[in-house]
């Protein structure tokens, strides 16, 4: 029987690696500009817009919070383009993604993200909705616009289960 | 003798709209996702992103603050891209844009931000640099990257002065 838990862990880069980017200042390419008075930590996501008439989209996500433990059942993924989410709330948030095993999700990872990191999931990499913690928090999201179908869902049989680290 | 002296407004969708695209939820377009966990502010604004090579970039950049009365003396504008600010920080900041007058910068609008409201500058629109108040904060930023020169930049010999409003 498989083990079906899923524990919490922190979002580093390395560990998300896989399934796409960290949006975070620790780590990052900077430099200065406007006269040292600003930092830009540049160039953190690679944006892929595909598809036809495929365009870069900015929207605001206003999402109730989960509770853990959280029964995940429902995997999706976007084939034209890449989805990146930052908290606007102050508040840390949980990312859970998976890679792919043959066409449907395999197992997946649930990250831990800290109030100041956002992430950017590749093109065509599956992840459970937004899933926010405590209280109804907002999120920039940058993913891509255009014409055809550009979400593929899967729903399991058993769920998996995330839990507290 | 011009009077130099510009108030701050206040940032609404009107005001801003010779300049680019405000992006806030009040006002905007919305539906629900996620079974209804999660309300979609969508496509908030125009991103335009041209010349060779052209790319949507996600950065951070993180600002000293600046005082009012602030004298600005130095415009700027990007002929192969828009640039959206958004406010991570969670405190109101100041947006300073100008008109077009034949090819250089005409009398610059000063807009009082909410900590909810970021702004999407539009291709080749005259701006000073990215405006905090108060302590070191935070924005994320949606601009282009790519080939050429996508910086003009304007030095006035007179300098305008923003004060409260």
């Amino acid at each position: 029987m498989t083990d079906r838990t899923i524990r919490l862990e922190p979002l580093t880069r390395a560990a998300f690696a896989p399934f796409g980017q960290v949006l975070e200042t620790e780590g990052a390419n900077h430099y200065a500009i406007n006269k040292g008075m600003t930092e830009r930590f540049h160039d953190l996501a690679n944006i892929e817009i595909g598809g036809e008439n495929g365009r870069p989209l900015i929207s605001i996500m206003r999402t109730k919070p989960y509770s853990l433990p959280l029964a995940v059942s429902l995997l999706e993924r976007h084939p034209f383009g890449s989805q990146a989410f930052f908290p606007l709330s102050g508040r840390p948030w949980v990312s859970i993604v998976a890679p792919d095993a043959g066409g449907v999700p395999g197992r997946p990872v649930a990250f831990l993200c800290r109030a100041d990191q956002g992430i950017n999931i590749a093109r065509n990499t599956w992840h459970a909705v937004l899933t926010a913690l405590h209280e109804v928090s907002e999120f920039l999201v940058v993913d891509r616009g255009g014409d055809g179908n550009n979400l593929e869902e899967v729903t399991l049989d058993e769920p998996w289960l995330v839990i507290e680290s």
